[in-house]
C-alpha cells in the first residue's frame, strides 16, 4: 500500500511537462511561442519589443515570433490572441504592475546577474504594518534585513529608505525593482555595504498594496496615489523612528538614504528637504521633481529649504535619468536651479527612459556609493 | 510647470478603468465575462464548479456564464478561449498552484471572513533562509510572527509547524491557505493564541520555490517531492532548533504543533512519530499517510514508533479529511490501526476532498484547539 502510494503521488509529480513559451537564444534574440490553433492574429508584446511582434502560425496550430537581439536584463511580456491580452500558460512567473500581469524572464548576463537569485547568502524579508503616530494609520511595508541579521546578533547597519512611483506600492521594489536580489549579490562581491532596506507604501491614500488590505481584490482607481500637501513627506519621519525603534539601525545622518523613483523621487526630493539632518545620501532615479499634489508652483517656495538642505552638505546628491524619459526637461530644469545656485550633485544619465530597465540600473550604481565615509 | 506636472500624473492614474470579469450576485451565484469577439468557445473553470461552464456570447463580443450557487469561501477560476487557458485580463488577483496560475476571489460569509484581509491587528511574515546542518544546506521558509511580537520584546510564544503538499512549497500555506490572515482574524476575536507560525519548504530534492534559486524561473519537473528516506522528516529538529534560537518561542513540547496537508500529513505524522517529545498537538489534514518515498512497507515497521509517540501523550492527534478525498481509506486504514491498538485521536470529517477549501477549513478547526491547556 505504501509503495503503491509512494508511486502514484510520484507520478502526481511528473506528469506535467513544462516548458515556457519564450526560448532565449545563442543569439540574445528570443523566441516566443504559443497554442491558439484557432486564433486568426497572435502578437507578443511587452520591454522585449518596442511595438508588438507580430507572430505566425505553424501546422501544428503553435504561433511563433522572434525579438531582436535582447540586453542583459530581467524582461517582460505578454501575448494578444485575437485582440484578448493573454499571459504565458506556460510560464507561471509574472509580476502585477499598478493593475496588469507581466510575465517574466531573465536573459542571462552581467548586469541582470544582479538580479538573478544566486547561490550566495541571502538577506530575509519582512512584510509588516508600522504606525504613523502622526497620520493615526497603520501602513504596510517591506524590509530587507542582510545575511547574518539574525545570527549577528550585536551588529548595526546603515539603512535605505527605497521609494516606489505612481501605481507601484510596497511590493514594486521587490518584485519588479529585484532589490533582495541585488543586495544580496551585490553584499556578496563586496560591491556595497550590507545594510537594512525600507520599502513603505508611498500612496497617501492607501494603505496597503491592492488586494493587502480589507478593501479585498479590487484596484482603487483615481485616487490611488496623488500627493496631498507634503502630508506623507512632512511625515516620514514616523517610519524612520519607527525602523530605528525595532531594527538594529545606526540611527544617524551618515547611515541613511533616500532614494526613489518616479513619484517616489520626488518624495524623495520633499523628504530630504524636509529632514535635512536626517539623510546623507538622496537618489532620485527619474524623479518627478516638484511632485507635491497641485499647490507647489515653483521653486521660489521651497529654495530657501533646499538651500537649507544643501547646507548641511549631504555626502551625496545623486540625479539619474534616462534620455528618452519624459520627466527628463523637468530633471534639467532642477539641475540647472542646482547649478545657477552652485549646489554640489552628481549626475548619471543613462539610455531609455521612465522604466524599470533604468531603475534596477539605477539602484545598481547608487548601492556602491552609499556609507562609504561613514 | 509643477501644477500641470501634478495633473498630468494624476491623469495616468485615472485613465485605467477597472471591473474584474466577475460579478458576484445577490443570490450567491457569480457571473463570468471575458471579451473575445473572435473566439468561436469561451468556458469558466475552477473551484467554482465541478466541470467547465460553458459561456455564451454578448452582440458586443462579450462572453458571459454564470456559476450554481457558491460557498463562501476563497474560489479559483480560469478562462478556456478556444481550448487556450486563459486568466481573466481584468483581474490582476493570481496565485500559483505548483505551475499554474489561478485567479482568485472571495466570496464574503462566515467562514471566507476568516481569510479576508480584515481591519484587525496585523501579525508579519518574514521570508528567510535558515540552516539545516543536518542536511547540509540552506532551504527557505516563511515565518508569520503575531502582532505585538516587535513591541512586546519579552513575550514568547508558542509555534504552529505548518507543512504544504506535493507541488507545493513554502509559498503555499500563506497565498492559497491565507495563513496570516486566518491567524490575524482568529486572534483579532480570541478565537486562538498569538503564536508564531513556521512554512517550511518540505520539498527534500529543492531548496525554494520555484523561482527562487539559482535554477531561475522554471519548474524542475519529476524530481520535486518525492520522499527520501526520512530525510526531511529525520532532521527536522534542525528547523526546530533554527526557529527557537531566532525567535521568541515558548521552547517546550506543550507549547508546539505540528500540522500539514497530503504529503505535509504524511511527514507530520512522520516528524511527529520521530520526535515524539517535541510536539504536543498533530494535525493530519487529507494526509498522505505513510508517505515517506518507497521503502516504508507497513505499519508493522513503525508501530513501535507510533505507540512510543503515545505514549508520552500528546495534548492533541487529530485527523481530518474530506468524504471524497482520495486519501480517505488511507486515513480509515490508519485509524483502524490507532482503534485496534487503542491510541486515542480526534476525528473530523468535512464534505468535499483534498482541496485547499477543507485545507483552510482544517486550519480554522485546529487552531483553536491549540495551546489550551499550556
Amino acid at each position: 500500500m505504501y509503495r503503491l502510494l509512494s508511486a502514484i503521488v510520484c507520478i502526481f509529480a511528473t506528469i506535467a511537462t513544462w516548458a515556457q513559451g519564450y526560448t532565449i537564444n545563442p543569439d540574445s534574440t528570443v523566441t516566443f511561442s504559443i497554442y491558439a490553433p484557432k486564433a486568426d492574429s497572435v502578437a507578443v508584446a511587452g520591454s522585449i519589443a518596442s511595438r508588438a511582434i507580430t507572430m505566425t502560425k505553424d501546422a501544428s496550430g503553435n504561433w511563433h515570433g522572434t525579438s531582436a537581439k535582447l540586453d542583459a536584463d530581467l524582461h517582460y511580456y505578454w501575448f494578444e490572441v485575437d485582440g484578448v491580452m493573454t499571459l504565458d500558460p506556460k510560464n507561471p512567473y509574472v509580476v502585477r504592475d499598478t493593475a496588469s500581469l507581466l510575465n517574466i524572464f531573465i536573459l542571462p548576463g552581467e548586469q541582470s546577474n544582479l538580479y538573478t537569485i544566486n547561490d550566495v547568502p541571502h538577506g530575509s524579508v519582512e512584510t509588516l504594518w508600522y504606525p504613523s503616530p502622526k497620520l493615526g494609520v497603520k501602513r504596510r511595508m517591506l524590509v530587507y534585513t542582510p545575511p547574518n541579521y539574525r545570527s549577528d546578533s550585536e551588529q548595526r547597519y546603515p539603512v535605505l529608505y527605497l521609494l516606489h512611483g505612481m501605481g507601484g506600492d510596497e511590493l514594486a521594489w521587490e518584485e519588479l525593482g529585484r532589490t533582495s536580489a541585488i543586495l544580496d549579490n551585490m553584499i556578496a562581491s563586496n560591491a556595497c555595504e550590507p545594510m537594512i532596506v525600507v520599502m513603505p507604501n508611498g500612496n497617501i491614500k492607501e494603505l496597503a498594496a491592492p488586494g493587502q488590505t480589507a478593501e479585498g481584490f479590487y484596484i482603487t482607481n483615481g485616487k490611488r496615489s496623488c500627493g496631498e500637501n507634503n502630508l506623507y513627506e512632512s511625515t516620514f519621519d514616523d517610519i524612520v523612528s519607527y525602523v530605528d525603534s525595532n531594527y538594529r539601525t545606526l540611527a544617524d545622518k551618515p547611515h541613511r538614504a533616500i532614494a526613489g523613483l518616479s513619484m517616489g523621487g520626488g518624495q524623495t526630493w520633499r523628504i530630504s528637504m524636509n529632514f535635512p539632518s536626517t539623510f546623507d545620501y538622496i537618489g532620485l532615479y527619474s524623479a518627478a521633481i516638484g511632485w507635491n499634489g497641485s499647490n507647489i508652483s515653483a521653486y521660489d517656495q521651497l529654495s530657501p529649504l533646499i538651500k537649507a538642505q544643501f547646507a548641511q552638505s549631504p555626502q551625496l546628491y545623486w540625479i539619474a535619468i534616462g534620455r528618452d524619459d519624459f520627466l527628463y526637461d523637468n530633471n534639467a530644469e532642477f539641475r540647472n536651479y542646482l547649478n545657477t545656485n552652485k549646489l554640489p550633485y552628481t549626475y548619471f544619465e543613462s539610455a531609455g527612459g521612465h522604466t524599470w530597465s533604468n531603475w534596477r540600473l539605477y539602484l545598481s550604481r547608487f548601492l556602491p556609493m552609499l556609507f562609504k565615509n561613514s
